[in-house]
């Protein structure tokens, strides 16, 4: 627990700097064997990617590392719900437990919307956690809106 | 009727590139203002990243080409019915026309599966015309899964 609570500390720190950038601010780290190979925020807008969520930013650049195209034995840690595409992308890489934060009801692809993961279209699903700072997550992201509508 | 067959046609050109480099046979084409911005096949192996399918590759080549994060008026064509992750993601990039050749009841997420454009967590869904060239295009995958068993 203390190391769950650690690793979603430092996707919170990536979430703050997304925003801190214009991003939409969530983070994200990928964890393999104990250590921390990637962490990123939301990268869309720096590098016009629609792609470049946080959780295929982390994945992208730990597959890189490691030369493979899977990450079988990784463990990924968000600050939201994935979205659809980003579930199916934390499917496709084989990708052992999913920690995040908040739910995202209306945009979230693993407990909300498509539940990718129970469907028979998905051929890996993950271990999932929830409810990690999810209220520290939420406000983060309740704070960038707020501001941008200011 | 004549430019869907042609730009389909370049989509299952790639498709049999992809194929003949290793990697799943699947290809897409990009279109925008009438002409072909973007042309590729399946590179997940190439690129060590489950996220470059041949709908995602060519929307990243299009978006650094326009150095834009979205898609508006681009048309995608692609030899499979785009799985879920693919889906949304055309969705994101805010893609006006979507053609596929063979449909995928297993992988899909178009028609299939988790139907991703008619979900209340879909926010842009792409006009969606499917079955061209869906003979070629389901054809040269089975000659390639075949060819990997054999």
């Amino acid at each position: 627990m203390a190391e769950t609570t650690h690793f979603m500390d430092i996707a919170l720190e990536e979430a703050q700097a997304a925003g801190a950038r214009g991003e939409v601010p969530i983070g994200a780290v990928l964890v393999y064997e104990g250590r921390v190979l990637a962490r990123s925020g939301n990268r869309t807008r720096e590098l016009n990617d629609v792609t470049a969520h946080a959780e295929i930013a982390v994945m992208r650049m730990a597959c890189e590392e490691l030369g493979q195209e899977r990450l079988p034995g990784a463990d990924l840690y968000v600050t939201l719900e994935p979205c659809t595409m980003c579930a199916a992308a934390i499917s496709f890489a084989r990708i052992r437990r999913l920690y995040y934060g908040a739910n995202d009801p209306k945009g979230g692809g693993v407990e909300s919307g498509v539940r990718f993961y129970n469907q028979p279209t998905c051929h890996h699903a993950p271990e999932v956690y929830s409810g990690f700072a999810e209220v520290e997550s939420a406000e983060i992201l309740r704070a960038f809106f707020q501001n941008k509508r200011d």
